[in-house]
């Protein structure tokens, strides 16, 4: 049965391997939600499904569970009422060690295809798995279709994809036959095994549960890792479905279910730190703040770290050849899901003698105005504006808005917008700032959110500087210029390569310096303070497995 | 200049790659000290060269140059009188910085191009090099050719290999174009520049400076770090050649020769641990004490830290068809350098009730004497026996000798060999030591140096118990089994793949378990505590370089 999953999925495998290779556009999983691909009645299906999780415990059967655990509530405005089992950790860890083993033996065929046959069914689940991130993100519902959906399963086959990869260029076996002059050659057979860490710990964020654990959940289990899934206790529902999923594919493929499994837990409580020092987990994936990040990278000695954390995404304006285009296009950057992503950018670097346009030129405070009106327009009609900007998922953000209005002077003030959909849901415009280089203190720090900076800068030369700076220093993950001279632009895109950040180049149309399409753009770089690791390339997969050998003559 | 080297080298490196992949035996450096392949006078040349290095400065002309350090002793008995620069820790840093900028700007054929040439010049100096390592680590003058040189070479080449094939898999360009209904597709060019981490920091040991540093060293260097090479204050010259011939390459090729530098230090400070903390220092590849690496894995945050560290290597004796030929085997593989290698056997595990041989059942004790007459006879010519078992290194093997005895009977005494060549020369043959089962504290331990043991198990159940445990919980590197019984092979084979370790099987002629074989033996898994790493497969390459990717509509 588990080989018949890696023969049933083996053509995609093989397109997959290309993709990652030529890196152009491609995707098995549909992004649009629409009833010719996904079928009639999916979105019905889905938000129904969704809809009867709600209030009851989670079907969820796993060894060690000791009551229940669960609190999450809707940035849309309701409780979801859902409880998980609470894990006794020793029992539970007791119980994936037992089906590690049995894992580890099955082969790299039998991960690759289970993990396969995962992604499949987890893509027939999109509408349900979105209504359950939306509801937990605040994303809007076509965000948490696609980013919870069809692109978080992209990433969770890009990962796959490179370890089967790398896996499949080890041979099973070599014959060695070294010269000997005169006489016999000697002559050995050696065989080659994949064995691989131990035990993966995927520790999800509330903002993208699934698009970010996906990645370290699925290069961990395909290189025979078992996993342990560890949500943010305010978004457990998407990875809570992901693992009941992947329990159903492991016992109909004859295997143990506890290969993978979901540590839900209340907010304050240290079982992530708890299961992060455990000695059998080698393997930690892990999406949040720096300082968790850090702790991590820094404590849990047994394990492989990969970490994404906080970063200050830029973007260099200097000058360009669309001023209507590169408004629209940042603003939308600015508003989409509220700049709740670790790819929005934060801080626009504008010369103070303001920008050369196709109109003429155009004064610092003239820019900030147009990207300020462009905003407005984008969220003008709240009914369109709340497919953009979703809600704000957790407190700490609202807080942060109201603190930030003091780090600069108002261009265009946050609002609290009404949905129309949703009465209790807490929805909120951009806070657009304008401030000026020598105020870096200010602007120059993480402030996760729906709040951007104009900075005036010198010239051209010191927002290169300031944003390789930021870049280096504070991490960051997407960066953007705007201009249209070829020698600003080679010499930002040496900047942004120093500093390790993904650079866009003079977006004006329909692609955001936000977004990441798998298989062609590596998200983060492993580079800089923002991400020890890049989602995904062959140093993500590599060392979660290792090689056994053993010889003999022939 | 360095796309030529590319250019001269791409036929080697295209049979490199295909060798890494096929895993059979392949090598473009010839083992054999043989004026055929290296020239009528290369002996007499090489061993000129060294001998003119002695009693003097070596000429190394590196910036922040504050006096000289060095007090090499050869095991063979003399001090080799030669100093090196002492570095100003910050001057020089700096100056690798200004290096690094320009070699990260070189591009991975340029970076490859120079490690091929800078091999293939060490290789050149085979013989020179031999005599370096013969009298800094004590090894016999054929070790010191073969592993010194064109082994050291190969591994360095491997590494080389690696690199390019990882960094080659990455295009330099891609055209993503996302369809987008019955609109335009959106089209967008991306580029994707592989960026180096930084500096590269490679911490040598004394009993294999170049076969240990190479793999770092070359992986690092053809990743485009700069590198600093610091070798063991008991192992400098080795490497001091070796850093010489690198600057001389990138001077060549039009480089800064600050792109490879050397820290030679005297015993006892605390230079290493200095430049491993040094923010600039992006990677570290360590050979040495369980205690430094460690260290280094759990304070070196800064970098990826690679270290190979202490083992105990075991070897199950359940049953053999060739009774003689397994302890000529293993009486070799005891001897071979007297046992100071991270790959030599310290363990030997045989039943209580003996095991069946061709010629009837033989019992515990005459498996022993078995073991102890070929060491015996092994090193009963001095002459000839110098030749294998090479000189001590340092005082504290000799006084681990003298501590070893009472950790259990003696079965063959260690005893001092007079050197026919070098009067002053530190020779000692193994000690062979009976134990058993119930005394594990006392040979579950590394004892690096000519200290064995043959220990009595209550069965080969236990033996395999034992030798897993015992890699699990103190790491190893090799581990060899002798049985006729397919099923005991297989459980073996289970036993090493889950300790993570290398399985040699009935070795009874020309192969030793402590020969790693490059481009077909991974050298250590990283799966134990013997290692973090194994020297070479992907994942000691993939994190040196990330990945920058800029991207823009067509």
């Amino acid at each position: 049965m588990p080989e018949d999953f890696f023969t049933q999925h083996k053509p995609l495998l093989d397109k997959a391997v290309e993709a990652i290779q030529t890196r152009g556009y491609w995707t098995p999983f549909p992004e649009m939600p629409s009833p010719k691909t996904y079928g009639e009645t999916a979105n019905e299906d889905g938000k129904k499904a969704f809809e009867a999780l709600l209030n009851k415990p989670f079907p969820l059967d796993q060894p060690g569970a000791t009551g229940q655990v669960g609190k999450e509530r809707s940035p849309f405005g309701m409780d979801l009422g859902i409880t998980y089992p609470k894990a006794d950790l020793d029992a539970l860890i007791g119980a994936v060690q037992k089906a590690e083993a049995e894992w580890r033996n099955a082969g790299p065929e039998t991960w690759v295809g289970v993990s396969l046959e995962i992604l499949s069914r987890l893509n027939k689940k999109s509408f349900e798995i979105a209504y359950a991130v939306m509801h937990t993100t605040g994303q809007a519902f076509m965000m948490a279709f696609q980013a919870g959906g069809p692109h978080a399963q992209d990433r969770g086959l890009e990962a796959v994809t490179y370890a089967w990869s790398e896996m499949s260029r080890i041979p099973k076996a070599a014959t060695w036959e070294k010269p000997q002059g005169k006489n016999e050659p000697l002559r050995m057979e050696k065989r080659y095994r994949i064995i691989p860490r131990g035990i993966g710990l995927v520790i999800g964020c509330c903002t993208f549960p699934t698009w970010n654990s996906y990645p370290g959940l699925f290069a961990s289990l395909a290189t025979g890792n078992a996993v342990i899934v560890k949500p943010h206790p305010g978004a457990i529902l998407p990875l809570a479905i992901t693992v009941q999923v992947a329990r159903e594919v492991l016992a109909e493929a004859g295997l143990d279910p506890n290969i993978v499994t979901l540590v839900a837990h209340e907010p304050g409580d240290d079982v992530a730190k708890q299961l992060a020092l455990r000695p059998e987990i080698k393997v930690i994936d892990f999406t949040g703040s720096t300082e968790n990040g850090v702790w991590l990278e820094r404590n849990a000695h047994q394990a492989q770290v990969f970490t994404e954390k906080a970063g200050i995404n830029q973007i260099i304006v200097d000058s360009t050849s669309d001023f209507k285009g590169m408004t629209r296009n940042v603003a939308f950057s600015l508003a989409l899901y509220s700049g709740q992503m670790c790819t929005a950018p934060q801080n626009i670097y504008v010369p103070q003698d303001g920008i050369d346009t196709p109109d003429g030129h155009v004064s610092f405070d003239q820019v900030a105005q147009g990207i300020g009106e462009a905003l407005t327009k984008l969220v003008s009609d709240p009914a369109k504006a709340v497919e953009i900007l979703g809600a704000i998922q957790n407190q700490s953000i609202l807080d942060r808005i109201e603190k930030a209005r003091e780090f600069g002077e108002v261009i265009v003030d946050s609002k609290s917008l009404q949905h129309p959909q949703f009465a209790g849901a807490c929805v909120r415009t951009p806070l657009l700032l304008k401030s000026d280089a020598s105020n870096s203190s200010k602007f120059m720090q993480e402030l996760f959110g729906p709040i951007a900076f104009v900075v005036a800068t010198e010239s051209t030369q010191q927002s290169i500087e300031l944003a390789k700076r930021g870049a280096i220093e504070h991490g960051a993950i997407t960066m953007a210029i705007y201009s249209t001279d070829q020698k600003v632009l080679d010499e930002v895109a040496d900047a942004a390569a120093e500093a390790g950040v993904s650079l866009s180049c003079n977006l004006t149309g329909g692609v955001f310096v936000n977004q990441s399409a798998a298989y062609s753009d590596f998200h983060a770089s492993g580079a800089n303070p923002a991400a020890n690791a890049s989602l995904t390339d062959t140093a993500f997969v590599a060392s979660r497995f290792r090689v056994a050998q053993s010889r003999a003559h022939i």
